[in-house]
């Protein structure tokens, strides 16, 4: 994973633009076998309170300075222009150049993230030290952007299961040059995009959708809404997925949703000291999702979560942030969420009173001291398999991680003392 | 409203009498427009499982030492007298007097007030102090009381709305020359009739009741009850409101009523530290309106409540106890709370998915690292307006004080992406 | 109680045998009027997923060392042997006596308590100690065991109240000479059962049952599931009640039945810091009550659990460790619990409004500061009879003890001031 994010690294993403297309141009050729399908979205679509805007595509920029020299040079880090910046060509005086420059006083060796894609202006970012020793003079601005009708380009992958109910996992492809935010979320999905098409069986068919945050979350559901509320039982957007500290789940509006149970469910027992946010700390693509009448049941996962560690939406998010064992951490706490689901279901003991487990060997048969604790998780399990606790509920009250019980579950299943209930 | 506490902390007034009487004159007259309705409750009316008592009036009450001094003067601080004495005028020794006083042991230096209404008696409050240093001797009692078939006071304000439904404030007329409880409870009420109908407009018709404590408000409620259970969604019982420590809620029986929670989410963002009581710590008119089988919505509202604070049913309940601050803090409080009722509707965003705040000048249009945090609030609102929750839950949900939403609601509802639910 | 216990411990027990039926001998002895009913189950006979092995008699038990020496002998103490151990004659070197002795390695000094049921075993127990200390060589090993068809012993008392709903309280009978765990369950119940047959009237009907853990209680209930379904609205096991440490209460599956409610209610004001387990924590006959399916409300009742106390299943649970203090304060507890269920009716007052309690004498017709408090418990109780609560809601919401409410519940009833609600 680490790997694809390095090569998607480079890449001027906008929320259109040809950058977006080489992006899923190399994660469809990471699947080889189910590809992700593309859509180009004409400008001028409308899709609920909003409207495609014009594409926006870029081939250079920079400022000269009044002694020649060129600085905030788009070629040696995008995240220099202000993105969806209109073109520009022009000579100016310092005091006027200062009105198109944006920096972070409080962080004055980075370069900000900022971007104008509803209102036309054009701009530069710079590092707040490098503004503070700028000299007085005429200076040379040139943006060499087109912003003109075209399309937004999305990409979605849809893995049949034995149900048309799905869980769904999505990101972002509109971040320029950041690595944690956000190659870490593409390239996490593009890899559980193979895990999940080499399973034997899905139970849930699952949904892959990368779009440019907000504008494509709401074309995305504006061409979908109906078919994702009846489907779609579990969603998780996935975002800032690659550093090496926090585990974070961003809760759902009202943090009672089966993606808010099992993703808790999950992290309680491996990531003890995980983050939790409540839904007013929202702010990627779960804003759309969970918006008041779309209701589709998501949350968001994170390691470090966006707006809280210090090097988000600046130059210092780059690869150096980001790490295989951070991404690997992520991947893995998403394919235990997707076995503790495809498990989820509630179950119910086919006795009454306790089973006699020691004649089918599930416990020892002799009864001291020392054996009875031993074989308490499946104890447990039993005596809360009444037929209304799922997976999830079960984990809760017999305090075991839901990966251990999964496997006494399907013994159970095969000796014919547990059944699904329907 | 101290002033007005000032005029009222020297009459004598009981359950009954002529300093109700006089209390209501100099209420009545600092609302000119609208008049309280006074009602005359003649003795020996049944009220469920009580019966009006004859009314009391007193002259003038006081002992003769055997040196000839006159003490417990009851034209010096009317405590003196216990209240609903009988009259008397008779010769006795020291050591039948004593049956007689009353003093508090723990507080020495101060008169207690103290009443017999139902239960004919004759008595003298004094400090402590002074009943130690009574020499022996022949002591003359002397109460030129009348306890004799006449009526109880009480009053009634109804300020009419666009809507039947009620919100209703009651305080008591029954408390003699102490100052927190209770001269500031009416000066209060007195306050808040002043403030409502100056309103321009009011969506709740607004019910405010003044009147004995307990006998008092069990005929209003036995003269009006269908119509107050059906009619009052909010009502506040105000007592000791008057001085400049503590703020307290006394909730209702099951602390759940649209009184508990408006009362809670107005005091939680001004006046963090407030106290919460169970109804096991009612003392005042909320005991009759939350009864069972009543169960019309109240709670109790204080600043340092009785029972609590030391100067409580003594001559240290004072002038110099309240304050003109404190009296505003409590005004300011039910201010709040008048406000928040009139907008405590739920209400519902009227697109799907996040509505384009840019282009309606509601944020700003340059997204950048800053620009988010500042217009949180707003869009917080916006996430929780899904119908399903009235003013008190997005406060809850959004973190943020009633009176801070409200104008963010008037915008929203101004510019249609914001609709009421009826 | 603890003569009791004293004749019943040096008895062997087992789930099957003459023991138990000469402990079910003296337990009768006890309660002449009412008797236990005691039912043989005979082996072979299916109960759900079991059936009854075949019962157990044991004569005799011992190991002769190398050098002659007597150990391990059964008629010392009866832990010594393996419970249910096959007949056993013969010769054998150490090491392979080895394979049939059972110690405690970390309670070096101790006999564990061990048994073998269902898989047909010999041994012996010892402590760890003597273990380390045998010498090489040729042993004997004789055990003078018959395991053959028989039955199973249990009994039960059924005390009629004027409702069919019934009260269970269960322990078991099937441990050999230990104290706590289980002499002083069945001593217990024995005196329960004296206390209820001398009861003027009870309200409920009372069910007490004593049988083997486990098999027996299956037994028990496969024989009577659906009237005890029906029939049992609270159910305590009792084990382990015999010391002077802890008090326990391991709760239901949901820790939300009536037995919960009020033994929390009872343990709360008289023994504070009693010990709350949920039902993860089980180990008794309420895993079979409380089997999904089975459902009764049941809890488990103990001083120090099960489990928990160092002494559990070994040799040092003897005599010494239980005392007669220690068996009262459980009897006191189960009495408390009894008497609450008996009045945990709920109640509503007959008047609307506060009643006027001075005219009835029922608080003091004066009222001053001091009056108010001392009536609080009363006035607390009629302010939440509003015929939603019962006796345990009435407890939770007053903070007053059940046995503090009862006496006032019946003045109020024979005033006519409250009633009960059907």
């Amino acid at each position: 994973m680490y790997e694809l994010c390095k090569r998607l690294f480079p890449i001027c993403r906008s929320i259109t633009g040809d950058g977006v297309r080489e992006t899923f141009r190399i994660i469809q050729s990471e699947i080889p076998d189910t590809k992700f399908k593309i859509y180009e979205i004409p400008t001028g679509t409308k899709a609920f309170d909003w409207t495609v805007p014009n594409e926006w595509n870029i081939k250079d920029a920079y400022i000269l300075t009044p002694s020649g020299e060129k600085i905030c040079d788009f070629k040696k880090n995008n995240l220099h222009v202000l993105h969806y910046s209109v073109p520009v060509s022009k000579d100016l005086p310092l005091s006027e150049l200062k009105d198109h420059l944006y920096t972070l006083a409080d962080q004055p060796d980075l370069i900000p993230y900022a971007s104008s894609y509803y209102s036309e202006r054009w701009g530069f970012c710079l590092s707040h030290n490098q503004l503070m020793g700028l000299e007085d003079g005429i200076y040379h601005a040139e943006i060499d952007s087109v912003l003109s009708p075209g399309s937004l380009t999305l990409g979605e992958l849809i893995l049949p299961g034995m149900s048309d109910d799905e869980v769904m996992f999505s990101s972002y492809t509109c971040h320029p040059s950041m690595a944690n935010n956000e190659c870490s979320g593409p390239s996490l999905i593009t890899y559980l995009a193979k895990y999940l098409s080499q399973l034997p069986e899905r139970r849930y068919t699952y949904r892959l959708v990368l779009a440019p945050e907000t504008i494509g979350a709401i074309v995305y559901i504006s061409r979908n809404l109906d078919y994702l509320k009846s489907h779609v039982k579990a969603g998780f957007n996935l975002t800032c997925v690659g550093d090496d500290r926090a585990y974070s789940l961003i809760h759902s509006r009202y943090g009672n949703t089966l993606s808010d149970r099992v993703l808790n469910a999950v992290l309680k027992y491996h990531y003890p000291d995980f983050d939790e946010y409540d839904y007013t700390k929202r702010g990627s693509d779960e804003r759309q999702y969970q918006a008041p009448g779309v209701d589709i049941p998501f949350v968001c996962f994170c390691r470090s979560k966006y707006h809280i560690y210090p090097e988000y939406h600046t130059s210092a998010d780059n690869l150096d942030l980001i790490s295989a064992s951070g991404l690997q951490g992520s991947y893995d706490c998403m394919v235990k969420a997707i076995n503790a689901l495809e498990w989820n279901q509630k179950y119910r003991l086919t006795t009454l009173c306790e089973p006699q487990l020691g004649k089918r060997g599930l416990v020892p048969t002799m009864s001291s001291k020392e054996t009875y604790q031993q074989t308490l998780a499946l104890k447990d399990l039993i005596a809360y398999s009444d037929g209304t606790n799922d997976l999830i509920d079960l984990s809760k009250y017999t305090h075991q991680p839901m990966e251990r019980l999964i496997p006494l579950i399907q013994k159970l299943l095969s000796c014919g003392l547990l059944e699904e209930v329907k």
